[in-house]
Protein backbone atom coordinates (compact mmCIF):
# COMPACT_ATOMS: atom_id res chain seq x y z
CA UNK A 1 0.00 0.00 0.00
CA UNK A 2 1.30 3.55 -1.00
CA UNK A 3 1.14 5.87 1.64
CA UNK A 4 1.22 9.09 -0.72
CA UNK A 5 -0.04 9.69 -3.97
CA UNK A 6 2.28 9.24 -6.41
CA UNK A 7 3.53 12.58 -7.81
CA UNK A 8 3.99 13.14 -4.17
CA UNK A 9 6.07 9.74 -3.78
CA UNK A 10 8.26 10.86 -6.48
CA UNK A 11 9.04 14.45 -5.54
CA UNK A 12 10.19 12.53 -2.38
CA UNK A 13 12.49 10.47 -3.99
CA UNK A 14 14.08 13.25 -6.13
CA UNK A 15 13.95 15.52 -3.33
CA UNK A 16 16.06 13.00 -1.40
CA UNK A 17 18.73 12.28 -4.08
CA UNK A 18 19.90 16.13 -3.10
CA UNK A 19 23.12 16.21 -0.26
CA UNK A 20 22.11 16.59 3.28
CA UNK A 21 17.80 15.82 2.76
CA UNK A 22 16.54 12.90 3.81
CA UNK A 23 13.32 10.87 3.92
CA UNK A 24 12.25 12.87 6.64
CA UNK A 25 13.23 16.50 5.40
CA UNK A 26 12.30 15.70 1.72
CA UNK A 27 8.22 15.00 3.24
CA UNK A 28 8.31 17.51 4.72
CA UNK A 29 9.41 19.86 1.87
CA UNK A 30 7.09 18.08 -0.54
CA UNK A 31 4.05 18.66 1.50
CA UNK A 32 5.28 22.37 1.50
CA UNK A 33 5.41 22.49 -1.57
CA UNK A 34 2.33 20.79 -2.78
CA UNK A 35 0.41 23.61 -0.92
CA UNK A 36 2.68 26.19 -2.13
CA UNK A 37 1.08 28.42 -4.89
CA UNK A 38 1.70 27.04 -8.12
CA UNK A 39 3.43 30.36 -9.63
CA UNK A 40 5.80 29.63 -7.13
CA UNK A 41 6.32 26.19 -7.52
CA UNK A 42 7.08 26.82 -11.38
CA UNK A 43 9.52 29.62 -10.59
CA UNK A 44 11.13 27.16 -8.88
CA UNK A 45 11.46 24.46 -11.07
CA UNK A 46 12.14 26.84 -13.65
CA UNK A 47 14.71 28.15 -11.65
CA UNK A 48 16.01 24.00 -11.55
CA UNK A 49 16.23 24.19 -15.24
CA UNK A 50 17.91 27.28 -16.10
CA UNK A 51 20.27 27.01 -13.76
CA UNK A 52 21.18 24.02 -15.38
CA UNK A 53 21.34 25.03 -19.11
CA UNK A 54 22.51 28.37 -19.12
CA UNK A 55 24.99 28.32 -16.20
CA UNK A 56 28.60 27.43 -17.59
CA UNK A 57 32.46 28.23 -17.14
CA UNK A 58 33.75 31.27 -17.77
CA UNK A 59 36.40 31.00 -20.23
CA UNK A 60 39.58 32.63 -18.30
CA UNK A 61 38.88 32.15 -14.49
CA UNK A 62 36.17 28.75 -14.99
CA UNK A 63 34.12 30.04 -12.13
CA UNK A 64 30.39 29.57 -12.74
CA UNK A 65 28.50 32.37 -14.93
CA UNK A 66 26.32 32.56 -17.59
CA UNK A 67 28.03 34.54 -20.19
CA UNK A 68 31.27 33.67 -21.97
CA UNK A 69 33.63 35.58 -19.67
CA UNK A 70 32.49 36.34 -15.72
CA UNK A 71 31.53 39.57 -14.60
CA UNK A 72 35.04 39.51 -12.53
CA UNK A 73 37.20 38.78 -15.85
CA UNK A 74 35.04 40.78 -17.95
CA UNK A 75 35.79 44.00 -15.42
CA UNK A 76 38.31 46.66 -16.46
CA UNK A 77 38.41 47.99 -13.00
CA UNK A 78 40.17 44.58 -11.40
CA UNK A 79 43.75 43.66 -11.63
CA UNK A 80 44.20 41.61 -14.03
CA UNK A 81 47.80 40.57 -13.02
CA UNK A 82 46.94 39.60 -9.51
CA UNK A 83 45.03 36.05 -9.68
CA UNK A 84 43.44 33.94 -6.57
CA UNK A 85 43.15 30.78 -6.79
CA UNK A 86 40.57 29.20 -5.27
CA UNK A 87 39.11 25.55 -4.59
CA UNK A 88 35.29 26.33 -5.98
CA UNK A 89 32.91 29.36 -6.81
CA UNK A 90 31.37 29.72 -3.08
CA UNK A 91 34.86 30.58 -2.05
CA UNK A 92 35.04 33.21 -5.01
CA UNK A 93 32.20 34.96 -3.44
CA UNK A 94 33.05 34.48 0.20
CA UNK A 95 36.17 37.02 -1.10
CA UNK A 96 34.22 38.71 -3.14
CA UNK A 97 31.73 39.66 -0.23
CA UNK A 98 34.66 41.28 1.84
CA UNK A 99 34.81 44.02 -1.13
CA UNK A 100 38.94 44.53 -0.38
CA UNK A 101 39.81 42.14 -3.13
CA UNK A 102 40.83 43.97 -6.21
CA UNK A 103 42.61 41.17 -8.32
CA UNK A 104 41.18 38.41 -10.38
CA UNK A 105 40.49 34.58 -9.55
CA UNK A 106 41.24 30.90 -10.97
CA UNK A 107 38.55 28.12 -9.69
CA UNK A 108 40.32 24.80 -9.49
CA UNK A 109 36.90 23.37 -9.24
CA UNK A 110 38.40 20.98 -6.16
CA UNK A 111 40.96 20.13 -4.75
CA UNK A 112 44.28 17.48 -5.47
CA UNK A 113 43.31 14.19 -2.65
CA UNK A 114 45.21 10.85 -3.23
CA UNK A 115 42.59 9.60 -0.99
CA UNK A 116 39.66 10.32 -3.12
CA UNK A 117 41.41 9.70 -5.96
CA UNK A 118 41.00 13.36 -7.26
CA UNK A 119 45.49 14.04 -8.89
CA UNK A 120 46.23 17.33 -10.54
CA UNK A 121 44.35 16.56 -13.86
CA UNK A 122 41.15 16.19 -11.80
CA UNK A 123 41.19 20.19 -11.56
CA UNK A 124 41.63 22.80 -13.43
CA UNK A 125 45.35 23.11 -13.26
CA UNK A 126 46.67 22.85 -16.35
CA UNK A 127 44.28 26.20 -17.09
CA UNK A 128 45.60 27.65 -14.22
CA UNK A 129 49.25 27.10 -16.04
CA UNK A 130 48.08 28.27 -19.26
CA UNK A 131 47.11 31.69 -17.49
CA UNK A 132 50.57 32.44 -16.26
CA UNK A 133 51.73 32.32 -19.81
CA UNK A 134 50.21 36.11 -20.19
CA UNK A 135 51.04 38.98 -17.81
CA UNK A 136 50.76 37.94 -14.46
CA UNK A 137 52.65 39.39 -11.53
CA UNK A 138 50.99 37.51 -8.33
CA UNK A 139 49.20 34.05 -7.76
CA UNK A 140 47.69 34.15 -4.17
CA UNK A 141 46.61 30.49 -3.26
CA UNK A 142 43.09 30.76 -1.13
CA UNK A 143 42.48 26.74 -1.08
CA UNK A 144 41.17 25.83 1.97
CA UNK A 145 43.12 25.13 5.40
CA UNK A 146 42.26 21.20 5.07
CA UNK A 147 44.39 18.35 4.14
CA UNK A 148 43.27 18.65 0.61
CA UNK A 149 43.73 22.80 0.22
CA UNK A 150 47.01 22.71 2.18
CA UNK A 151 48.73 19.64 -0.28
CA UNK A 152 47.17 21.66 -3.71
CA UNK A 153 48.62 25.17 -2.33
CA UNK A 154 52.13 23.43 -1.41
CA UNK A 155 51.70 21.40 -5.53
CA UNK A 156 50.89 24.77 -7.45
CA UNK A 157 53.09 27.02 -5.24
CA UNK A 158 56.32 24.28 -6.58
CA UNK A 159 54.62 24.32 -10.01
CA UNK A 160 54.63 28.31 -10.35
CA UNK A 161 57.92 29.08 -8.80
CA UNK A 162 60.54 28.03 -11.63
CA UNK A 163 58.30 31.04 -13.82
CA UNK A 164 59.70 33.39 -11.25
CA UNK A 165 56.14 34.51 -10.90
CA UNK A 166 55.17 35.68 -7.22
CA UNK A 167 53.63 32.93 -5.61
CA UNK A 168 51.76 33.55 -2.00
CA UNK A 169 49.26 31.72 0.72
CA UNK A 170 46.60 33.10 2.64
CA UNK A 171 47.39 33.35 6.72
CA UNK A 172 46.10 31.31 8.87
CA UNK A 173 45.95 31.74 12.26
CA UNK A 174 43.13 32.40 14.69
CA UNK A 175 39.60 34.03 13.39
CA UNK A 176 38.75 37.56 14.40
CA UNK A 177 36.38 37.13 17.42
CA UNK A 178 37.65 34.22 18.16
CA UNK A 179 38.30 32.22 21.30
CA UNK A 180 41.82 31.06 21.73
CA UNK A 181 40.15 28.75 24.30
CA UNK A 182 38.20 27.03 21.58
CA UNK A 183 40.45 26.88 19.07
CA UNK A 184 42.78 23.98 17.96
CA UNK A 185 46.08 23.30 18.80
CA UNK A 186 47.15 23.15 14.97
CA UNK A 187 45.46 26.81 14.39
CA UNK A 188 47.20 28.26 17.09
CA UNK A 189 50.89 27.05 16.03
CA UNK A 190 50.58 28.38 12.80
CA UNK A 191 49.03 31.59 14.63
CA UNK A 192 51.94 31.62 16.75
CA UNK A 193 54.47 30.53 13.55
CA UNK A 194 52.56 33.78 11.34
CA UNK A 195 52.73 36.23 13.76
CA UNK A 196 53.40 39.78 12.59
CA UNK A 197 55.67 42.46 14.16
CA UNK A 198 53.58 45.20 15.95
CA UNK B 1 28.67 43.06 -7.94
CA UNK B 2 26.89 39.97 -7.93
CA UNK B 3 29.05 36.98 -7.12
CA UNK B 4 27.10 34.34 -8.84
CA UNK B 5 25.71 34.30 -12.51
CA UNK B 6 22.04 35.30 -12.54
CA UNK B 7 20.44 31.90 -12.94
CA UNK B 8 22.68 30.73 -9.99
CA UNK B 9 21.49 33.59 -8.19
CA UNK B 10 17.64 32.90 -8.84
CA UNK B 11 17.91 29.23 -7.50
CA UNK B 12 19.33 30.24 -4.46
CA UNK B 13 16.53 32.51 -3.77
CA UNK B 14 13.68 30.12 -4.70
CA UNK B 15 15.50 26.92 -2.79
CA UNK B 16 15.78 29.16 0.29
CA UNK B 17 12.13 30.13 0.29
CA UNK B 18 11.64 26.33 1.26
CA UNK B 19 11.08 25.80 4.85
CA UNK B 20 14.09 25.14 7.02
CA UNK B 21 16.66 26.28 4.07
CA UNK B 22 18.64 29.37 4.96
CA UNK B 23 20.68 31.11 2.68
CA UNK B 24 23.94 29.05 3.33
CA UNK B 25 22.10 25.66 2.85
CA UNK B 26 20.42 27.03 -0.99
CA UNK B 27 24.08 27.75 -1.75
CA UNK B 28 25.22 24.47 -1.22
CA UNK B 29 22.47 22.67 -2.75
CA UNK B 30 22.63 25.23 -6.10
CA UNK B 31 26.10 24.56 -6.75
CA UNK B 32 25.43 20.76 -6.22
CA UNK B 33 22.46 21.13 -8.67
CA UNK B 34 24.46 22.93 -11.36
CA UNK B 35 26.74 20.04 -11.33
CA UNK B 36 24.38 17.23 -11.60
CA UNK B 37 23.56 15.19 -14.48
CA UNK B 38 20.93 17.40 -16.94
CA UNK B 39 18.28 14.22 -16.39
CA UNK B 40 18.42 14.58 -12.38
CA UNK B 41 17.93 18.10 -12.90
CA UNK B 42 14.92 17.83 -15.38
CA UNK B 43 13.17 14.62 -13.23
CA UNK B 44 13.32 16.75 -9.74
CA UNK B 45 12.17 19.99 -11.80
CA UNK B 46 8.84 17.63 -13.02
CA UNK B 47 8.47 16.14 -10.22
CA UNK B 48 7.86 19.90 -8.30
CA UNK B 49 5.27 20.67 -11.20
CA UNK B 50 3.57 17.43 -11.35
CA UNK B 51 3.35 17.25 -7.41
CA UNK B 52 1.48 20.72 -7.62
CA UNK B 53 -0.52 20.08 -10.67
CA UNK B 54 -1.68 16.58 -10.17
CA UNK B 55 -2.48 16.10 -6.70
CA UNK B 56 -5.79 16.90 -5.40
CA UNK B 57 -7.83 16.28 -2.37
CA UNK B 58 -9.64 12.51 -1.93
CA UNK B 59 -13.78 13.37 -2.01
CA UNK B 60 -14.11 11.39 1.07
CA UNK B 61 -10.74 12.11 3.65
CA UNK B 62 -9.15 14.89 2.31
CA UNK B 63 -6.14 13.20 2.41
CA UNK B 64 -3.55 14.26 -0.65
CA UNK B 65 -4.16 12.17 -3.98
CA UNK B 66 -4.21 11.60 -7.09
CA UNK B 67 -7.13 10.85 -7.89
CA UNK B 68 -10.79 11.10 -7.00
CA UNK B 69 -10.48 8.32 -4.32
CA UNK B 70 -7.36 8.07 -2.53
CA UNK B 71 -6.51 4.09 -2.33
CA UNK B 72 -7.28 3.69 1.51
CA UNK B 73 -11.13 5.00 0.46
CA UNK B 74 -11.40 2.90 -2.49
CA UNK B 75 -10.41 -0.08 -1.17
CA UNK B 76 -13.09 -2.64 0.02
CA UNK B 77 -10.56 -4.09 2.31
CA UNK B 78 -10.40 -1.30 5.02
CA UNK B 79 -13.21 -0.75 7.31
CA UNK B 80 -15.04 2.49 6.27
CA UNK B 81 -17.05 2.41 9.78
CA UNK B 82 -13.84 3.27 11.51
CA UNK B 83 -12.61 6.93 11.21
CA UNK B 84 -9.10 7.95 11.88
CA UNK B 85 -8.88 12.00 12.09
CA UNK B 86 -5.25 13.49 11.64
CA UNK B 87 -3.91 16.77 11.27
CA UNK B 88 -2.21 16.30 8.09
CA UNK B 89 -1.40 13.27 5.28
CA UNK B 90 2.29 13.07 6.63
CA UNK B 91 0.33 11.87 10.11
CA UNK B 92 -1.79 9.38 7.97
CA UNK B 93 1.44 8.11 6.56
CA UNK B 94 2.88 7.47 9.81
CA UNK B 95 -0.22 5.07 11.36
CA UNK B 96 -0.31 3.78 7.92
CA UNK B 97 3.43 2.27 8.63
CA UNK B 98 2.49 0.72 11.26
CA UNK B 99 0.36 -1.49 9.35
CA UNK B 100 -2.24 -1.98 12.26
CA UNK B 101 -4.71 0.02 11.43
CA UNK B 102 -7.59 -1.52 9.48
CA UNK B 103 -10.23 1.73 9.16
CA UNK B 104 -10.13 5.00 7.20
CA UNK B 105 -8.99 8.31 7.96
CA UNK B 106 -10.08 12.37 7.83
CA UNK B 107 -7.50 14.66 6.88
CA UNK B 108 -7.96 17.86 8.68
CA UNK B 109 -5.25 19.82 7.43
CA UNK B 110 -4.44 21.71 10.68
CA UNK B 111 -5.60 22.35 14.03
CA UNK B 112 -7.56 24.35 15.78
CA UNK B 113 -5.25 27.88 17.19
CA UNK B 114 -6.55 30.49 18.33
CA UNK B 115 -3.15 32.30 18.77
CA UNK B 116 -2.65 31.42 14.74
CA UNK B 117 -6.03 32.99 14.41
CA UNK B 118 -6.92 28.77 12.87
CA UNK B 119 -10.70 28.19 13.85
CA UNK B 120 -12.88 25.33 13.46
CA UNK B 121 -13.99 26.58 9.65
CA UNK B 122 -10.46 26.72 8.70
CA UNK B 123 -9.91 23.17 9.01
CA UNK B 124 -11.73 20.30 7.39
CA UNK B 125 -14.44 19.72 10.16
CA UNK B 126 -17.65 20.53 8.69
CA UNK B 127 -16.86 17.57 6.13
CA UNK B 128 -15.90 15.09 8.80
CA UNK B 129 -19.39 16.25 10.39
CA UNK B 130 -20.96 15.58 6.90
CA UNK B 131 -19.04 12.06 6.88
CA UNK B 132 -20.94 11.75 9.96
CA UNK B 133 -23.88 11.01 8.65
CA UNK B 134 -23.22 7.62 7.02
CA UNK B 135 -22.83 4.34 8.69
CA UNK B 136 -19.74 5.34 10.76
CA UNK B 137 -19.33 3.12 14.66
CA UNK B 138 -16.28 5.15 15.64
CA UNK B 139 -14.13 8.13 15.09
CA UNK B 140 -10.28 7.88 16.62
CA UNK B 141 -8.92 11.22 17.06
CA UNK B 142 -5.28 10.99 16.60
CA UNK B 143 -4.47 14.78 16.43
CA UNK B 144 -1.61 15.65 17.80
CA UNK B 145 -0.10 15.99 21.46
CA UNK B 146 0.31 19.43 21.13
CA UNK B 147 -1.78 21.91 22.78
CA UNK B 148 -3.39 22.52 19.56
CA UNK B 149 -3.94 18.96 18.71
CA UNK B 150 -5.53 18.72 22.57
CA UNK B 151 -7.60 21.51 21.39
CA UNK B 152 -8.96 20.08 18.56
CA UNK B 153 -9.32 16.62 20.01
CA UNK B 154 -12.03 18.04 22.75
CA UNK B 155 -13.41 20.34 20.19
CA UNK B 156 -14.47 16.95 17.93
CA UNK B 157 -15.35 14.98 20.76
CA UNK B 158 -18.27 17.55 21.94
CA UNK B 159 -19.21 17.96 18.49
CA UNK B 160 -19.41 14.00 18.10
CA UNK B 161 -20.85 12.84 21.36
CA UNK B 162 -24.23 13.94 21.10
CA UNK B 163 -24.33 12.03 17.80
CA UNK B 164 -24.29 8.61 19.78
CA UNK B 165 -21.28 7.26 17.98
CA UNK B 166 -18.25 6.44 20.01
CA UNK B 167 -15.37 8.78 20.03
CA UNK B 168 -11.74 7.55 21.16
CA UNK B 169 -9.01 9.08 21.33
CA UNK B 170 -5.35 7.65 21.00
CA UNK B 171 -3.32 7.30 24.05
CA UNK B 172 -0.18 9.38 25.49
CA UNK B 173 2.12 8.46 27.53
CA UNK B 174 6.00 7.14 27.53
CA UNK B 175 7.27 6.26 23.78
CA UNK B 176 8.49 2.19 23.45
CA UNK B 177 11.99 2.62 24.29
CA UNK B 178 12.10 6.01 25.79
CA UNK B 179 14.23 6.29 28.96
CA UNK B 180 11.79 7.49 32.14
CA UNK B 181 14.90 9.71 33.18
CA UNK B 182 14.76 11.83 29.99
CA UNK B 183 10.91 12.31 29.41
CA UNK B 184 8.92 15.44 30.77
CA UNK B 185 6.83 15.55 33.23
CA UNK B 186 3.44 16.12 31.29
CA UNK B 187 3.72 12.56 29.52
CA UNK B 188 5.03 10.75 32.74
CA UNK B 189 1.76 12.53 34.55
CA UNK B 190 -0.45 11.44 31.37
CA UNK B 191 1.31 7.56 31.15
CA UNK B 192 0.24 7.28 35.23
CA UNK B 193 -3.18 8.90 34.42
CA UNK B 194 -3.51 6.29 31.55
CA UNK B 195 -1.88 3.61 33.11
CA UNK B 196 -3.36 0.01 32.57
CA UNK B 197 -4.11 -3.00 34.59
CA UNK B 198 -1.79 -6.30 34.07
Amino acid sequence: MEYYSSPISKLIEELSRLPGIGAKTAGRLAFHIVNMPKEQVDALANALTEAKSKVRYCRECFTLTDDELCPICASEKRNHKLIMVVENTRDLAAYEKTGRYEGVYHVLHGAISPMLGIGPNEIKLKELIERLRGDVEEVIIATNSSLEGETTAMYISKLIKPTGIKVSRIASGVPVGGDLEYIDEVTLFRALEGRTQL
